[in-house]
């Protein structure tokens, strides 16, 4: 079957439209891999490129627009509301299909040694990537953010994982990784009494004792109902059916209904045929049997 | 988004292997034609290809693999166990993603007049192709079969659609049209009395007033369990989810729990994404929210 890996670096500029352009470029014309998606924020001063290709080709993408990030990127002079370490600020590989979360974290590993090697940014590795778990979570891992990295590299519990404990003097450190794609996953309930949402969404999220990998709050909707929204961190330990469904139990205990639920932005093809299978009691169900997945094989 | 389209034509031929190989090599050596599968039957004494592409090349394809049936094959010394009416017996296409019903039936008009000026067969439009309504069947329109032909043209009820009233001398009658994608669908239930199944599956099917476009029996299944084995003839007018269900509340009328449910072959991704919807209540949900579906956009 064809890997599908999708890449979502996050670079230290969100408002010279130029800049942003180059890294695209640097992205788009390499070959093997489809651009998807440039987000950008003058606020965060921050942007963000999506794009999709096999291990081999996302990683070459990367590295080719890390490569215009520090020729481009000057972090002495960077400011945004968005905490960050580097020009290259991170660097997430997402196994999407055909392709192990293994194979991702070793490619992540390669990938972080290449940043030293030729642009001699020293990295940390994070989530999946983690060397230690206090480098798992991308928050531990900035505090401090660029202005502190000095004295931070200097600590040697924060040692980097490659290369020299000194900041690159203009695009400082980049955190490189792999993890679950995120898919964000809004409940609505037949209310609008937010506290009850407040209340599942205890219930649910995973720092207060809920599912694992779930983050999730209790908002108001656009349209005015209570929402339980969530994002789901790693499907493929708790599903969006589970998730939906403890939901609708917790719901029950104040004699409220779901409404609906609502994927914001993109869902992997493999959550969307586990929520199929759960439903269905699919037996022996594979992901090949879904003819147009069948067709991306190669 | 790229068009997938479908087609399936059944050739008259089914033992002699390089008739075969020839027909799927017309097929495969088509550009923009992507060659899925090829089953024969020596009983039946004839074969399926299965292929997929957008509308302009499937319909090439097909004449393409037609041209060569109509060289090779001669229905005047065919004998097999499966009714047919000629060389290139049925083409049927199959709208999948990103094409319409409606544009299918048009290319499958176009594809029957194209038979007739290039290779002389006389054809019947079928299913969403069809013309009078005695003409959706096949079984219907297969009545006599290849040998019948000379009298059941010359009946002004049975002219063909495209061409005079006479069969091709060797390749008889063919008959072309467009459908839905069929989806082989079991339920297996928590018991081993076949009559439960049995009973449930004349509630299911449509021709005893049941679900439209769903044909049910009630079987062993091969682990001993009742089952009820269904087509699904057309997803968007019965989907996978309403089957299930009316299955799982038809079998709690007799005690009897759903223990499983199976896809036998191949579900369009559609099919799948409309259970997920269902079962989550889905509000807004596309199919381009499915990540591997956006990357089969053009």
């Amino acid at each position: 079957m064809a890997q599908i890996v999708e890449c979502v670096p996050n670079f230290s500029e969100g408002r010279r439209g130029q800049v942003i352009d180059a890294l695209a470029d640097a992205v788009g014309h390499t070959p093997g891999v489809r651009l998807l998606d440039v987000q950008s924020d003058e606020s965060h001063n921050r942007c963000v490129i999506s794009f999709v290709g096999d291990l081999d080709g996302v990683v070459r993408a990367a590295l080719a627009a890390a490569r215009r990030a520090v020729e481009l990127i000057d972090m002495n002079v960077h400011t945004g509301e968005h905490p960050r370490l580097g020009a290259v600020d991170v660097i997430p590989l997402v196994p999407i299909a055909g392709v192990s979360m293994e194979a991702c974290v070793t490619a992540a590993r390669a990938l972080g040694a290449e940043l030293w090697q030729e642009l001699r940014i020293p990295v940390f590795f994070y989530a999946e990537a983690a060397t230690r778990v206090e480098r798992r979570r991308l928050p531990d891992i900035r505090k401090g953010e660029y202005e502190g990295l000095p004295a931070k590299l200097a600590d040697p519990d924060w040692a980097p994982d490659v290369g020299e404990p000194m900041p690159h003097p203009t695009a400082g450190v980049t955190v490189v990784g792999a993890r679950r794609p995120l898919i964000a996953y809004n409940v609505n309930l037949r209310t609008e009494d937010v506290d009850v949402a407040k209340r599942i969404a205890k219930v649910v999220r995973e720092s207060s004792g809920g599912l694992p990998a779930v983050q999730a709050m209790g908002v108001r909707s656009a349209a005015g109902q209570a929402q339980v929204s969530m994002n789901l961190l790693d499907y493929t330990t708790t599903p969006v059916h589970r998730a939906y469904e403890l939901v609708q139990s917790e719901a029950a205990r104040y004699g409220v209904e779901v409404l609906e639920s609502e994927v914001v932005g993109l869902i992997p093809l493999a959550a969307v045929a586990d929520a199929a299978r759960a439903f269905l009691r699919l037996r022996g169900f594979t992901r090949e049997q879904i003819l147009e997945a069948k067709l991306m094989e190669e």
